[in-house]
């Protein structure tokens, strides 16, 4: 695997902020037709529905990996099981999205929170520590 | 809410392509030493040790989203509730970001996703005839 | 609260036997007809059908419960809250259920492996190391 | 396999009856020590706390069903994966049953609505068409 920045790197932040404002237009506030959108629908039925659906897809993301482990381990299936895991992290970072918007909250959010992290020293060995105590014990 | 792009888009996706490639340098084959890197551990210890973080976390985006809905409703603890809401966010996406390394993907692959599904028609009227069909029968 | 056993001891484990022998002539192999049945259905899609329930419920466990929170700390809605935590959990354990019928297990499978630390000492004390090293890092 | 009751239908429900009571003992409200139980440390963190195990407990029953998947598709491995599901289960429903002490509530309680549900007529039908209709569309 080639550890390389994609060629575009803009591009994976402006799918997500994007995809964000198509869905902050579905919110009932914003005029979102419940009748002819999925995402309207689900932000008028409030938390519940999308937050059932971030505990569902993230099963589903735990299935798929399964999965693919199997078909990476007898050499088969691996292209159809890798875009279904890619396809199920779509789905589970997409509600994930709906509820940031149900909260005024973006992507731009959670990747300013990582890139905060990433330039707080400590942080890896902090989580280090705890996961060896975890494991030690 | 302003529904705007943010000032930077490049900056979302560049903070995710960046820590994608400081997970993938964790990697057993990259070199990634389990004892100084927590993400090193985890992808040393293999799926179960980053699946069970995925499921874990989703349940603290849940979690934290009902402690948002409270704060919201009496008016009270807004700014933490939301701080902590995007840092469970960061958490499961990061977890996420592990698994995707393990198997060979990336972020992009994500967004490429999400962007291939944006231009496809009729994919929000399927998920949202079977929304409807979930709750009318 | 009073800390008494149930004036019918075994009751408790006579539904989850009685409800496990229903679900075990729902498998495909028990002629079971998944076009009459939702649990023959449920067994006969496979794996990842009743997994991925197993996934929903347990965060609709999470989510009554941090309701049920609500309404004990503003002292309304509780009993609806609490039958609703119940029924939930009812859920979760029945589709765990389902699982154990497609794996060819019981219920009293589970209650033998919870009785059997039941009488192992130290168990407790080993968890609570774990928790302790765990808070502490 | 033998769809017959267990030998002795009781046990069953006096494990989970007996092992209620011996978390009951453990809430702060009577008298649990936090430094001696782990229960009574889960109980005194509160309902975050446990609620976090239900969730990632019923991540590793979903992991541990998958790895049984594998195991008797090559016919090794089968009972120690089977025990493996098991221990899951126990675990899944042992926390479950510290959330319901922690709400003043019971397995019995559960056990209760799930044979409510079973002398109710329809039910499996009204969840059948839920099923039908969701694949359909």
């Amino acid at each position: 695997m080639d550890v390389q920045p994609s060629d575009n790197p803009a591009s994976t932040g402006q799918v997500l902020d994007r995809l964000a404002i198509t869905i902050e237009s579905r919110l009932p506030a914003h005029g979102g037709d419940a009748n002819a959108s999925y995402v309207a629908r689900l932000l008028q039925r409030g938390p519940d529905a999308f937050l059932k659906k971030v505990g569902e897809e993230a099963t589903e993301v735990v299935m798929a990996s399964k999965d693919l482990d199997v078909a990476l381990a007898i050499g088969a299936g691996v292209d159809d099981r890798r875009a279904k895991l890619v396809g199920e992290v779509a789905d589970l970072w997409f509600h994930c999205m709906v509820a940031l918007a149900h909260y005024g909250l973006r992507p731009s959010d959670v990747t300013d929170e990582l890139a905060r992290r990433e330039g707080t020293s400590g942080i890896e060995e902090k989580a280090l520590r705890k996961a060896i105590a975890r494991e030690g014990t």
